[in-house]
C-alpha cells in the first residue's frame, strides 16, 4: 500500500487535519506552505517534541514519550558528553579538513580500529546519503564497471545516484538503468542456511549476468547488513558471504551500508557485517555516528582508494569539522564506556522475548524478529496470514498516544519497527511491552488474552 | 596545470615533505595512512590551526593569521552568538523534521522573505553538494527533461550527480552525457554588458540545440552567480538574464546556486542573482548558512515542487535538525543586525580599490575584479600576459608565511582568490593590503615600487 502510493509508511495525511489541536494544525498549515508537498510527519496526529532527555521525549504539553524508534541518538537525546563536546568546540575552533588536525586523525584511528583488518582508510561526509554516495563513486571509479546490485526493497539515501538504488522511496522513483534488484531469501519464510545462502548467491550470480551482458559489468553489491527497509531480516547469520564471493569473482566490489546496523546496534557486534562473517570492500557509516551531529563516512581497503585518489581529489567543506568530530569521538567514548553494544544484546533480547511471549497468544502478531535493539513483528490478518497495514499503523498510533514512539516498515508497512536508542534499559523495555500489550488489547478489540 | 593534473589549487605536494617542522611531518603522515589519497591540505607548508576568533585563525605554535580566505565563518570563527545557540539545542534537543518544530518554520520564513517573490518554499539539506544534487534531482523530475548547461569552469560539488556537472575538479572526472559547458563571456577581456549577454544567451541557445538534437532536452541552467571556480567574474551585472530567458522558452529552468555568492558575500544584495536581475526557479544554498554547521538547502518557486512532492518524498535524518537550524537562525540574525551585507561592500571596496592601486606599478598583477568580500586579480608574466601559475602559488604562499590566508582559483590556479568572513573590517583591510605589498615586493625579486 505504502509502497504503491510512494507514500512514507506511519506518516500523517493531510486530509485528515481536522480534529486535530489548534496549534497542531497551525504548525501544519504553516509547515506545508514553507517546507512544500514534499516533506512528511510521523503518526496520525504529529508530535511537536520540544526537549529530550536520555530516552525521552517530550512534547509542547509537557507529555513525555518513551523513544522506541529514534536510532540517530544512539547515546540518548541531549547527552552530556557529546553536548559538552561541541559547547567546546563551536566556542574554541570548528574548521575542515585543509588543515591538519590531531582530533580528527585520532578519532579517525579509534574508528578504524572497529572495523575488519584491511579496512584502513576512512574519508568523511555529512550524511549516509552521501556516504553511500561517495562509495559508489569509488566504486564504480576503480572497477570501471557502473552495475549496482541491491535488495528489492533496499534504502540506501536519496541522492540522485542513490534515490535511483532506493526502491523503497516507490514507484515514482525509477531505478537507474544499471541497477538490478535481488530477492531476500527470508522475506516469506525462515529458511536454514544453506538454503538461504545458496538462493541469495544464485540471485546475485543471474544479476552479475545480466549486468555483464548489458555491457555494464558489475560494479558493486550494496546492502544495508539488516536489511531494515527491506522490513528487518538480519538472520540468517552468515548467509552473505557466498554472494559477496561471487561479486568478487566477478570483479565487483561489496559495499557494506552500516548506516542503520552500526555503532553496535546489532548487538552482537559493533558492525552489521561481522555477525555476517562477511568483510567489505567498502563500509558505509551515518545516523548514529554523531548523535543528531551530521557525520557520516566510508571506510574502506586502501588499494580500492588507489586510483580514485590518483586520479581525483576529494573535499566536502561541512563535512568532519572540528565540531562534528568531537561528536562523534564522544560517541565512540561513551558507547564503549557504557558498554552499549552489551546493552544492545541483553535489553533487545528482553524486548524480543516479551514480544514473543505477547505473541503466542495474538495470532496477528507472526515473526519477532531482529538483532539486538532492532526489532520487527509482522502484523497479519490471523485468518490470511497476509500483511493488514491499518492495524500495524493502528499499533503505532496507539502506542503514540499511550506514549510510546515506534513505526512501521516493509514492502506493505505492515511490520512493527523498534529501533531505540542503544541506552534504553531494562525498565524502559518492560514499560514498553507492558504499553504495547494494552495497544494490542485494545486497538484489536475482543482479544485472547481479554476473553 | 592544476587542472590538467587533476590537483587542487594551492594544495601542500607530498613530494615536497622535507624540510617541515617534524610535527607537521608526522601529521601528514598519519592522516594519508588514515584518510588515503584523495584528500589535500592547503599550502606548502600545512597549517595546524586549534583555534579561532572572529577573522583570526591561531596554529599550534600560538602564530595568528588574518582569514582572509574562509567564507564558511561567515560572521566569524568561534562567534558568540551561533556558539550560544548550538549549545542551548545540543543540551535541550537536537531532533529531525519527522516532528513539528516552530523554530524550523521561523527560520523558513525569515529565509524565505530574504529572497525574491515567488521563491516560497524552502527544503532542507547537510551539504552544498546535496543542495545541488537535490535541486538537479528536482529540476529533472519537474521538466522531464535530463539535460544541463554548465560553465566551463564551474564546480558545484561532489556526489555523482553533481561531480559530473563539475568540470573542475580536473580531467579524471568525466561529466555526464547530458551535461554542455559554455564558456564564460567575460573571462578574457572585460566586454559590455550588451555584448556579453548577447554572447553568452547565444552559447547557451546552442547547447539547448545540442541536447535537444541528442533527445534529452533541457533540464536546467545552473550556475554560480559570482562563477568562483571559472576564477570569480561577477561582472557585467545583468548579463546572465538574456541566457535565462533563452533556457525558460525552451522548458527548462533556472537555478541560481548561491552556495558561494550567498548571505550577503556581494556586497550588492543578499543573493548573488539578486545584483543580475535573475530570478532564478530554483536557489541552492550552503557553506555559510550554518557558520560552520552543516546547514544547506534549495528554495523554490512552489509549482516546481507540485509534481515530485506529489510522487515522491523527501526526508534527510540529519539536515535541518534542531542545532543546525538554531545555528542557521543565529548567522541570518547576526548578518542583519551587525549589517554585514554593507560591511561586506564598504570593506571589499577598500579591499579592491587598495589592490588596484597596488596594480598600478606591478605588473603582474592585473584585472583586478570582484563584489563585496570576494576579489580576484590574475597573476601574470607581464611580457606574455599569459598566467604566472608559479607566482601565485608564491604569493599564497608568502602570505601564510607572512600570517595571512588566502588561496589561488582559475583554470590555471593563477588569479588570487580573496574571500574573508564577512566580519573582516577596515584595519583588517588595511593589515591585507600592507601585507600582500610586501610580499609582492619580496616574491617578485626587485620590483617598481622597490627600485
Amino acid at each position: 500500500m505504502s509502497r504503491a502510493s510512494g507514500k512514507m509508511p506511519n506518516s500523517f495525511d493531510p486530509a485528515n487535519a481536522e480534529g486535530l489541536a489548534p496549534r497542531t494544525g497551525d504548525l501544519i498549515a504553516r509547515r506545508q506552505e514553507l517546507l512544500g508537498p514534499a516533506y512528511r510527519l510521523m503518526y496520525e496526529k504529529p508530535l511537536e517534541i520540544v526537549r529530550g532527555e536520555g530516552v525521552w521525549l517530550y512534547d509542547a504539553d509537557g507529555r513525555k514519550y518513551l523513544d522506541a524508534y529514534n536510532n540517530v541518538p544512539v547515546v540518548g537525546h541531549s547527552n552530556e558528553r557529546v553536548a559538552h563536546a561541541i559547547c567546546d568546540r563551536v566556542q574554541t575552533l570548528n574548521t575542515n579538513t585543509r588543515y591538519l588536525d590531531e582530533n580528527l586523525l585520532d578519532y579517525s584511528e579509534r574508528l578504524l580500529s572497529s572495523h575488519a583488518p584491511g579496512i584502513e582508510n576512512v574519508m568523511y561526509t555529512c550524511t549516509g546519503s552521501e556516504a553511500n554516495d561517495l562509495a559508489l563513486r569509488i566504486a564504480r571509479h576503480s572497477t570501471g564497471a557502473s552495475g549496482v546490485i541491491i535488495t528489492q526493497d533496499a534504502y540506501h539515501g536519496v541522492t540522485t545516484a542513490i534515490a535511483e538504488i532506493s526502491p523503497s522511496l516507490g514507484p515514482n522513483q525509477p531505478l537507474g538503468s544499471q541497477v538490478r534488484t535481488v530477492p531476500l531469501p527470508q522475506v516469506n519464510a525462515d529458511v536454514p542456511i544453506e538454503q538461504a545462502s545458496a538462493t541469495f548467491a544464485a540471485s546475485v550470480s543471474a544479476a552479475i549476468e545480466d549486468l555483464e551482458q548489458q555491457g555494464v559489468g558489475i560494479a558493486a553489491l550494496i546492502v544495508d547488513t539488516v536489511f531494515t527497509s527491506d522490513g528487518v531480516f538480519p538472520e540468517p547469520v552468515g548467509f552473505l558471504t557466498a554472494a559477496v564471493e561471487v561479486v568478487r569473482a566477478a570483479g565487483g566490489l561489496f559495499v557494506a551500508d552500516e548506516v542503520q546496523a552500526g555503532f553496535g546496534r546489532t548487538g552482537d557486534a559493533m558492525w552489521g557485517y561481522e555477525r555476517h562473517g562477511a568483510t567489505p570492500d567498502l563500509v558505509t557509516m551515518g545516523k548514529p555516528m554523531g548523535n543528531g551531529m551530521p557525520v557520516a563516512g566510508v571506510a574502506c581497503r586502501p588499494a580500492i582508494l588507489e586510483k580514485f585518489g590518483r586520479g581525483l581529489r576529494y573535499f566536502s567543506t561541512n563535512a568532519a569539522t572540528s565540531a562534528l568530530i568531537a561528536a562523534a569521538a564522544a560517541v565512540l567514548a561513551e558507547i564503549e564506556d557504557r558498554n552499549l553494544v552489551e546493552n544492545s544484546r541483553a535489553v533487545g533480547t528482553r524486548l524480543r522475548d516479551g514480544l514473543a511471549q505477547l505473541a503466542t497468544d495474538r495470532p496477528f502478531l507472526r515473526r519477532v524478529r531482529g538483532t539486538g535493539l532492532l526489532i520487527a513483528g509482522d502484523i497479519v490478518d490471523p485468518d490470511a496470514g497476509s500483511p493488514d497495514t491499518a492495524l500495524a499503523l493502528r499499533v503505532a498510533n496507539g502506542l503514540r498516544d499511550r506514549g510510546v514512539l515506534i513505526s512501521t516498515v516493509g514492502p506493505s508497512a505492515s511490520m512493527l519497527k523498534i529501533r531505540p536508542p542503544l541506552v534504553f534499559d531494562m525498565d524502559d523495555a518492560d514499560l514498553f511491552l507492558s504499553t504495547i500489550a494494552n495497544v494490542f488489547d485494545e486497538e484489536h478489540g475482543a482479544t485472547p488474552s481479554s476473553s
